[in-house]
């Protein structure tokens, strides 16, 4: 008999399955507009541009969209309970600057995000593109957060034809 | 010939293959170790207790284990930029209070659990036990978060059998 349409033989344990699926999702699908300030934004202007936005993390930009840095709610909850004024003490103190942040590219799947926020212990990863690979300039393009793996998670529960 | 070990025939759409997996999958196998303050704890001490515990997210608690309130980096982030001084402001003005949490139980599956940390916009659930039906007391006994998911998801894309 032929098999119906939609149906099919799957010739591998359970665990394979799943693990193929969630390896053909890609980022650039999956992915959220980047919220961006400037270096120069204090830091409660950075607090209050992430409640107006509701997002935990922003991404610093240089000439709008190059990477310079990430700054999450944990990094400015920090100088917020210093002794510094939040007014005028600059974002860019408080974050995590270039080269040590960890990215993501709109080609990468979605585990190998998920891998990413698991293994270096982040909420959000910057989805970039390679502006110049000799000055290492990435632009921003995307955030890729716990908030998207959550997202699909509940995509894939909800058992749409995927 | 017999079906070898390990592998068998799935007659269903794959979406729905995932679907039910993640429903396989129960809160109290994934859950982690709750982190707690009382209602009385500065909000100054209650994010000293987030940075050295390494968590997002609080549960306030009455008699060592009764669930009172759930507070979030967003709520001591924003007591912070206020006026009031943090180490005078004690945690129960900041957090979200009992009736209006947003719980899960050990028995619920993870899809649930991520629909609820979804449609709630929230970072973490407190994971309950009913100790007392008609009061409404809730025994915490766990926490769920949106990293909780990310790990699992990690977990489903290293593709080993489940």
């Amino acid at each position: 008999a032929r098999p119906r349409v939609g149906y099919f033989y799957v010739g591998k344990p359970m665990g394979e399955v799943i693990a193929d699926q969630l390896r053909k999702m890609k980022v650039k699908d999956y992915k959220s507009v980047p919220v961006v300030v400037s270096e120069g934004t204090s830091v409660y202007d950075a607090i209050v541009t992430m409640f107006l936005e509701d997002v935990g993390t922003l991404f610093v930009v240089r000439d709008q969209a190059v990477l310079a840095g990430v700054v999450s709610r944990k990094d400015l909850l920090k100088v917020a309970i210093g002794a510094q004024d939040v007014r005028e003490v600059p974002v860019g103190l408080a974050m995590t600057r270039m080269p040590n942040i960890i990215v993501v590219t709109p080609e990468e799947n979605v585990y190998e995000a998920a891998t990413k926020l698991i293994d270096y212990q982040i909420d959000a990863l910057p989805v970039v593109r390679v502006m110049d690979a000799h000055n290492k300039q990435l632009e921003v393009v995307g955030r890729f957060t716990k908030t998207t793996i959550a997202r699909i998670f509940v995509e894939l529960g909800s058992g749409r034809d995927i």
